[in-house]
């Protein structure tokens, strides 16, 4: 295990009453609320209105809708805005990862006197961070615990995330339920996520196996047994808490401690989804069996343990290799089986831009843990993706 | 999973430069820190040395050695009276558990006009808790993230447990490396300690096997293995810091999520250590087969699971309960082989008291949520660990 700090800041309200918590929670930040959310649909719901009644009970609310999957550095901006003219106390994101992804670049935005892209550039410096709620209607990108943001400035074509302490949220309500209706593809999606946010973790820098391999093994396990279980039957509680408490836990660092990842698949992923906006758990859909194909010669041991600790009927017989790819191949046939794409082809992608990604995915150096991959390498992914 | 509400709040710095992250730490806090220890020998440390060396760069320190293993009341109470005669700002526990426990406890009484007592007995209400540091030279209480307190009134024999979010330390400074010199029988005591706090929370309340099933799983079967490791080399960093980052989450309530749990094996030792002032993980050692072997009948496929997860070579062939009972001596024999004791008699403990054991476990009611343990129940245990 390498040193680490860990600093998990998110007060977590989960379960069937989560609701009954927002006042108490959001209250003690302060009268200034912006409200933040995606499109106007959760307006509709019951939840909304419980949320805004509380609100009103107290505070001055000022509402920007608007955030779109792949959230936008031009609503960030407006955000800032905002919370600079009223004096915002408390970022209060509704939604999914984007919509709290959003509320974190205007958090970090509120008391900054340049432009909040700077962040995400990796300068900007600022001594406040305005503190943020976050009420999770989607499971899958872990932002209502982790550190982390993705913003895509669509100016430039560019997707950049960035990473502090201080954008945690403060607090996080989440019920299972009001996921149930979550489409079938966006469940499937935040599966992806999910996923990846571990193995990204599993397949960083390690100094030696310890406690966070099974953990991580675990969490694969039942993320994957709960897709399935929730392809059968949307509405099952059991499996949408298991599936969104998971997707707190594999991005807020808890899996990730004491070891260094690179996150390469979401790098990746990330040129794809800012050059053609496709959703960002399709696109590692598309890329982890990739990458897992063009890697895996430099750790079999590591994707041997991985593929026999998921199934129980996964043989290594004598051909290590061979079982290796077919272990791939089921991964693979995994994200087949909850319908999401498997191919760059399925989201018609061809290798028009492969050049492109790879020279921007690689531009300060290589990436990754497991097999440092340089422009090459990443063209190599992106055709084993097509 | 049942609704939870889940308050981490401690802010971790683990591994071999943690120290040099003191100051850092404490210094926010303000400048009147009471510095908490147990015995003179932590003072003649280079840790100790360097963590002095910082305090004094800025802090009026006033100092309270003399925790003991079983934390007093007494001492406590002193503790209360410098944090009010001085406005201690910080308190800063270094040492194990019972320096924590006993830090959690001065912190509750600062800003209280009663007998910090009263807390411990169900009654005590107060709206400022001192913040708490916590420097860790010891595995196994898990005291450095967890909200519980248990304090030993001496006068009254008594031992009591209070739990509140506000006195979770708000940082905890663990380096393994000073835990290399914990004697082998301290290092023992620790890992049976960290094997309840999960077990306990095992045989919790549980509505269906979630997540938390499996990371218990294999966090017992980590602490198990890297406990032997210790056996051949105590200076092994990884397995020292395998063991003690295990007892942090094993007992700051993240393995216990959405289940409710008694702590039926704790409130018996407890009973056990206000009387005979013995190791609390000797006696865990002792109470926890027994109690294994009183209850297994009341859910045979989980302690089926419980033992399949941890020894590869378990079989249960056609005799279930053969098996489980097979597993519960193995169990056993794990305690056997740390050198800890499997029976009252190896403490010298008689049944003299076993009546008023079971009267004092069983004072609220029944305890426990696998089988409601009533007093005659908590005899037949006590008498099983006899």
């Amino acid at each position: 295990m390498q040193d680490f700090c860990f600093d998990w800041k998110t007060k977590i309200i989960f379960g069937t009453k989560a609701q009954d918590k927002i006042l108490e929670e959001a209250k003690p930040f302060g009268k200034k609320v912006l409200l933040h959310y995606g499109s106007e649909r959760i307006t509709k719901t019951a939840l909304y209105k419980k949320l805004l009644d509380d609100l009103k009970g107290y505070a001055e609310v000022s509402i920007l809708p608007g955030v779109v999957p792949n959230p936008r550095l031009e609503l960030v901006e407006k955000g800032v805005k905002i919370c600079k003219d009223k004096d915002i106390d408390l970022v209060l994101g509704i939604g999914g990862g984007s919509v709290i992804d959003s509320a974190k670049a205007i958090a970090l935005g509120a008391h900054y006197a340049g432009k909040v892209w700077d962040f995400f550039e990796g300068g900007g410096q600022v001594d406040e961070v305005l503190p943020i709620g976050a009420i999770i209607t989607l499971a899958g990108s872990g932002s209502e615990a982790s550190k982390y943001t993705v913003i895509t400035n669509e100016e430039e074509s560019l997707k950049n995330g960035f990473g502090d302490d201080r954008i945690r949220p403060r607090f996080a309500i989440m019920n299972p339920e009001w996921t149930h209706t979550v489409p079938a593809y966006h469940t499937a999606c935040g599966v992806a996520d999910i996923l990846s946010h571990i193995l990204e973790r599993y397949f960083g820098q390690i100094d030696h196996s310890d406690i966070n391999d099974p953990f991580i093994e675990v969490t694969i396990k039942t993320v994957m047994e709960n897709a399935f279980q929730l392809q059968k039957n949307p509405y099952d509680y059991i499996a949408r808490s298991e599936i969104l408490w998971a997707s707190t836990i594999a991005q807020n660092d808890f899996m990730g401690l004491g070891r260094v990842s690179d996150f390469e698949m979401h790098k990746i992923e990330h040129e794809l989804s800012a050059l053609y906006d496709i959703a960002h758990g399709a696109g590692l859909a598309i890329i982890m069996p990739a990458w897992m194909q063009y890697v895996y010669k430099h750790d079999v041991q590591r994707f041997q343990r991985l593929f026999s600790s998921i199934w129980k009927d996964y043989e290594t017989g004598d051909h290590l290799e061979r079982s290796i790819l077919q272990g791939i191949e089921r991964f693979k046939a995994f994200f087949k089986k909850i319908h999401l794409p498997v191919s760059l082809k399925e989201v018609h992608i061809s290798d028009e831009k492969f050049d492109m990604i790879a020279r921007r995915c690689t531009k300060n150096g290589p990436v990754g843990k497991l097999k440092p991959l340089g422009s090459e390498d990443i063209k190599n992914i992106l055709l084993l993706a097509s």
